[in-house]
């Protein structure tokens, strides 16, 4: 390692949550300065928010094309070398393609873009200049989660017939049960926010996860949304059952009305010789179950995990690490292939997830709105 | 109380394990005697067994029909007054019917019968004698599980919006993977075992769990079975997506192949104002989640418990109770009504529940067979 | 086995729990009958109990001395053979005395007198005829209780050097913080309850478990109380520094104070190689842990138990056994042993135990009392 | 806010795991700026690891007395504000007395100095100047302890009567059980590692988290403690009895052998309203027991929580915050406390627990030594 990537940041402003979750993960590792950003669409507020967390002006500009414009008249080596784009969804798309067209990495939040075409367009733009492109499906990078991949890839499982995610939040339940609200607000009106309220925003990520740990692509997949409310135009709630082969199927869960949720994403996984289960909310506490031998409790830090999860953990064991753990193991991962070292496989989500997920989104809408029948995903 | 109650046992000898559990449920409150008893199909092994529990081997008969028969000839006053059906799913249905016809009460253990036509002859043989008639649905005999159907009927959720219930077992997987197994054992060969394997078995349980403690209807199912193998022919596995209402859905899982697991049913209920989990296999502990309030957990024997739960605890908060008192405390509610006294609603499953469950497990079955279809449930 | 044991009931009418406790746990197994009894100091009450609970009514004795007088009178085969001593606490010892004196065979309650010196006396008593004598100290009938005596016996842990042990418990809260209820109630009198609440009452099995788990014996305490109100005179919480040997150390904790605990019995024992940790209100789940391994969760009912634990166990895995069940255990262990079968040493606690457990009490006592003292035990 | 606060950092360089845990914690919250360090008693190493972590150089000092002698001749608003003290315990001494001499702010790990005496002398040293000190025991700084602080400041739990605190560990078995590394370790040797391994190490943890949550004094304590081998001079285990008060008592509970153990710090404070429970490895989960009502379960982030828990809180709900964090929110405090804005007692420990710890810790080792007696702690 030595001297720090540059970094730009795209939305995240203000009291963002997610931009609190970046900027802490990116400098967990030492690995990034951020040089220059458009935190917010307000100039005023913009500046205002550099100043307060201390961060130098100059390069603070008044709108995202005039950051490109700007960035790309510095020399190459004072340039921005990646931005994370934390803007809303329907934001994503454009910035990440004329990032890609000028020669930036990219960091993007999920989803990547608000169709699966869009997100085909993205890969395109991406192979085109081979720049680093992560996809912040954040809980792939929990030192168990990656413990669970490496279990599969080794066969500790055997042949996997069965998955079980879920993603339980109930936070929407005082929007939605609010006939008012429910029409007004911009999360709920499918022309601001897509065509997916529960499976865009929450379900995409079990999808993910499910396809990360077991190495197994969906093959199709069968959904039914509740709506709650006869007036309202988007999911907030859905099954899916799914199919990874034959005899391998299924189901994903999704809620965000499961009154009570904090946030609740979690896996079952069941293999012929084995099987795990994990829990975001206790992200250290990874089980392994069999039919003959007592469960095993896997945490992390520990000699015998993987080298990909153990490179996820910076204290011993019995040091509870987070979200913002999790979150810097993907930046570490993004810095790693930007700085041309070696990383592994797994070690950030790249762009071709981001394609998968838009096409897991836009396939449960489908199976739904045609009346609940199975939907094939494209390879 | 006063003078215990004649039971008759059916089936439940040897090693069976659905004879302990409810010779012992019977002895638990001091209200059964057995006196009379079809062991075991042999004869000889039926009077060792008698003698091995220390059962006089006077009323020890041959087969069903002259355990019928002769119990007929006694006077009404020393004749057995109820009996236990814990034979193979195919001979519920013909002992249930005679018992019926004979003036007999009956408890009989889940499926009911092996088919819906036939479930629905027992309901009306049962409506003309007006006999004691308990499906074992031995998981709705927990003060917490009671504890759910109360809170809920006293409207502490509010509108259930969202069913969550899951049976994962793992026990079948010996079985199923091995070639000459699975096309050998009488589970998986519909002929004897029935249209179903996972559904039927256990799958059940948890499709009256929910209508138990909901007090909802499931209206409707779309299904789909996993078999694992082309040549098997049961379900082993399966996920079914619920609807209660237009806007009330939910899923039932159940799996025999989810490796690892033991006797997992479990479920969430999601509710407007606020919801519900609980597990099997930490049956004292339930607990009620809201978006703004720390999640409470409620255990046995406290006095913030309904009567319906608290009647189904002997010992005080701390002293688990398990399965086999679960299941007594069904068998104290048959006491009582056969007795005549005063019992409320929810004290065990009716033949009621047991035409629903037939209903279920072949709605099951048709969905999954016609390509994951939703199929409606009658009345 | 064969036929039924002749079983008598010493106290335990009425809403007694341990009363329940006692007679569901004797009926589990098939193992004895109820002959006779004094299950009340009030004769009528006593007949009214009896015939609540369908017992014959010709033994139900009016006193104590009537029912060994009047039993002495029956031929051999048809005399009670144990007695169960379920009344308070000071009656132990005249009745378990002359029980032996009379060749029965006894089930006492803890504390198995009120002091060390009748504890010895018992002893030398139950030496000369043989007599079967259990104490019941009923956590020992657990599955994963045997089940970490026999991992200890076979060296699984290796050296133990460290065993921390609590009995939490907050039921006494309401008494002891109100003036009048505290200085009235038959519980915090000595002259009444003996000389210690806490440990006398619970403080004991913890101690018994320590010992029973560990095969080690205590050698040494020192202890210290709390009364919480300089006016109360029984302690109702206190903390016991233990010494096995001299490397080998650890503390019990106690307390009846505990608000919100319910009945919060628990053992961590840590030893060079491996410890196992072990909590009385989740009594299926046995923890192994070991330095350099995943943390290992042990339940009943699997192959990989020992024969002990296996022998407890009467369902498969999952299917959740508790108290009665465990009391149960203990009953099937003396069955055996009045019958002369084969059986394992720590089927049940004995009387040896039950001398132990006084020398604790009154030890902890002592130490308190001179300052927080070393206090040996005898051996 | 606005300009980044100066921070030192000495000590914490290479493989440091507490160096991973300051750095990032200062950088977590866009407080602090790295200007200056001693990382490392080599130079060459010292500055290799600034370049590893893209720290410039200029201010990379070859040893503490350039730091201070250096830093000095700097203009007051470029010089280091605070410096963060994580070398070995005897040097934190020298240097927090040097950096307040010279009128630097102090943020130390703890134990604050290796004995009593020496801590008095710093509590004058800072008194002198007013510097703000921190000592930094991290487990203060979890949102669910700041909760208890404030539930119990705010009389949920009424008059507290019993507190049970313990910190197991178990990594130093592999050293103690072998004769050789246990002689030669500097951890095992007084000379080097001060006159206590566990107490001064995790013992005063839990200590300092005792007096922190209930705002209680332990006024004196009896300890005794296991060395587990004759030859080994360092007590790796103990067990401290503790009074806060008359009436109300309490035990630590220290090892370093508990095999299996991580990072067991854990509390339950028992009050006569109500109890708290809470353990360091699932930091984000704090259980309110009563014994009338459901236990509740607190999770950081809830509207319901203190506006010192919340203010430790950045994502919502679910979103599992760690230790590191928890870190970040004591070097938050600082912050405020630097910058002269309003903050609250009880966002960072300070010298006067720093001394308290020093206090505790001799007063183990006294106990101990004269042979378990108790030992008054000065106010």
């Amino acid at each position: 390692m030595s001297k720090k990537i540059r970094l730009g940041i795209l939305g995240g402003g203000a009291d963002s949550l997610i931009g609190v979750l970046h900027r802490v993960a990116s400098q967990i590792n030492d690995n990034y300065q951020i040089v220059g950003a458009v935190f917010n669409p307000d100039y005023e507020e913009n500046l205002a928010f550099a100043k307060e967390i201390d961060i130098p002006t100059d390069r603070i500009y008044k709108d995202f094309d005039t950051l490109v414009a700007e960035e790309m008249k510095l020399p190459k080596e004072d340039r921005i070398q990646v931005c994370s784009i934390l803007t809303p969804n329907f934001l994503h798309f454009p910035m990440a393609k004329k990032l890609l067209d000028n020669g930036f990495h990219v960091i993007c939040e999920k989803p990547m873009t608000t169709t699966h075409d869009e997100a085909k367009i993205l890969l395109e733009a991406q192979k085109k200049t081979g720049a680093v492109f992560a996809v912040t499906h954040t809980y792939t990078g929990y030192p168990m989660v990656r413990q669970m991949r490496e279990m599969i890839k080794a066969g500790e499982l055997g042949k996997i017939h069965k998955v079980d995610a879920r993603y339980y939040q109930g936070w929407i339940n005082p929007i939605i049960h609010n006939k008012e609200k429910r029409s007004s607000v911009w999360r709920l009106d499918p022309k601001k926010a897509g065509i997916s309220s529960c499976m865009g925003d929450i379900g995409v990520h079990a999808f993910n996860l499910v396809e990360y740990t077991t190495g197994l692509k969906i093959r199709s997949l069968l959904c039914d949304f509740n709506y709650l409310y006869s007036d309202n135009q988007m999911d907030v709630d859905g099954t899916v059952l799914i199919r990874m082969g034959e005899h391998s199927k299924g189901v994903i869960r999704g809620s965000q009305v499961a009154t009570g949720e904090e946030n609740g994403l979690a896996i079952a996984i069941y293999g012929e010789k084995a099987s795990l289960r994990w829990e975001q909310e206790r992200p250290n506490y990874l089980y392994k179950m069999s039919d003959t031998e007592p469960t095993q409790i896997y945490k992390p830090g520990h000699a015998y995990n993987s080298k990909l999860s153990l490179d996820g953990t910076k204290l011993p064991p019995g040091h509870p690490e987070g979200i913002f753990d999790s979150m810097a193991n993907i930046y570490l991962g993004v810095a790693r292939a930007i700085r041309g070292q070696k990383y592994n496989d797994g070690e950030f989500p790249t762009i071709v997830d981001g394609v998968r997920g838009l096409n897991f989104i836009e396939s449960t809408v489908e199976s739904h709105k045609k009346g609940n029948v199975w939907v094939e995903l494209v390879d």
